[in-house]
């Protein structure tokens, strides 16, 4: 069994995408963060998204609201970010307040500014295969993970637990397409699937995406399969200071000595979602200078 | 082992739309179909849909262009149906000529006149779940049949066979979806497919959309499911006028005898996609008027 270091892989992108910024001159690839309140996650998220981007050389720059704002003056800020000439990349921080409409939020980021990969537009270019699109981070980072790890997809079979639009769907849809890494057989399941632990041990590749703390078990595994555990989850435990620790949703003393390949939790997918943002932020730079 | 009849159930669905229809005061659900060139199979049917309108009690109008138009050409006509507020639908007649950019052209007409659903706007919708988007109508079509022959879908096991953007990707994504007839466990296989027999064996309902004249033998097939055909094949036949005759990419005599349910070639799917694009126009209509 081989551990897949997400933390190693997601620093070879991350030193990949400084070398190439290293190598523009003028104006460095520009990412504005929209952060609504005060929420401590979101603060954390945005904190270390903004440190990873001066980090690879990026420039930066935080748009802060109360969370009173309302949603017409989120969107005349997201208007003037898509206007202005410096900003390449636009990630409106979710949460969003109750009282917004977090799609309608997310579709007003101009299509090739969206480096978050949320707006309706990219999520059909990622149907339709189109390599100008931008793909939501996260199903970006397991992609790489999956393809730098030496795990092979053509052909093989994918199963996706978990049908969500920001990880189910399209990380499944990426290993579909044409070409590689790609030309996988794809089968998403999720909570109503009948017999989800027979479907689950057809997986070559299982992708465990579902929100629930340790949910696929030993025998819901193939011998020899590659998992790639999505979950962070939090569950009580009295030795820790914060009284939580977080676990994946992979029972993972169980089901690692099966697996030719895993990812752990932490340091598994999550800092991969980080250096996939970097990486798209570089790639919209790149649309408008091409 | 039941025919599922594509004819009678178009003929159900048309026979909502035109009720429906007739119930309108003032102008009536309107699409506008847009041919390029003379293509034989494209003048009929572009000439099919316009009957089938009249039918319903729906106005159409055809807009005609040599093939030698320019694509600048055609798409100043789309702008000018976008803008026009007695138009609800347009679909512009696949295949367009060489020189044109068909995703481009399909990209420009309004996602809300999108009554075809190959706008980007429109796959993504469909991927988020947005009822409010246009779904293509050989997809939408399919779900119908599934539908109204009471094939049940939650937790079931979907295999479609072929990941084409028209077809297998859209049908797949729609039984995935949360709610019915969807709910389902999805599996998408193609030409890349290790041992498909095997995995279509798994599925309680096999879709085969990957045009190959009697793909689909019956060794593929699981006793009981249910089996949608949505090839139309053209074959050499010899007794026929023609000279060819036209098969499904399923092996009917082998199969259908195994089946519970089973569309035949011709008078399956083939129906149904003319039937959903007026189901389409006149949720556009519904649409500008809610």
């Amino acid at each position: 069994m081989q551990l897949i270091d997400g933390n190693a892989i997601a620093e070879s992108v991350l030193a990949q995408v400084a070398a190439e910024v290293a190598t523009i001159r003028g104006r460095k690839p520009a990412v504005a963060f929209v952060r609504v309140g005060e929420d401590p996650a979101s603060i954390s998220y945005v904190a270390k998204k903004q440190k990873t981007a001066a980090q690879v050389g990026m420039d930066s720059r935080l748009e802060l609201f109360p969370e009173s704002t309302t949603q017409a003056e989120l969107l005349a800020k997201i208007a003037q970010l898509n206007a202005d000439p410096n900003v390449d990349g636009i990630l409106v921080q979710s949460p969003l307040p109750k009282h917004m409409d977090e799609t309608k939020v997310f579709n007003n980021v101009h299509p090739d500014k969206d480096v978050d990969g949320f707006n309706t537009v990219n999520v059909g270019r990622l149907v339709q295969e189109d390599p100008g699109g931008f793909v939501a981070c996260t199903p970006a980072g397991i992609v790489e993970l999956i393809r730098r790890s030496g795990t092979e997809t053509d052909g093989r079979h994918v199963v996706v637990v978990g049908r969500s639009l920001i990880v189910g769907k399209p990380v499944g849809l990426l290993l579909l397409q044409k070409g590689l890494p790609g030309n996988a057989t794809v089968t998403f399941c999720h909570s109503r699937t009948r017999n989800l632990a027979a479907v689950a041990r057809e997986a070559d590749i299982l992708i465990a995406a579902i929100g629930r703390p340790r949910f696929i078990t030993a025998d819901m595994v193939k011998e020899g399969a590659t998992v790639i555990d999505v979950g962070i989850n939090r569950i009580p435990d009295a030795t820790k200071k914060s009284g939580y620790r977080i676990v994946g949703d992979v029972d993972f003393d169980a089901v690692a000595p099966r697996t030719a390949r895993i990812t752990p939790v932490p340091g598994g997918v999550g800092p991969m979602t980080v250096a996939m943002l970097m990486n798209n932020t570089l790639k919209a730079w790149k649309k408008k200078h091409a």
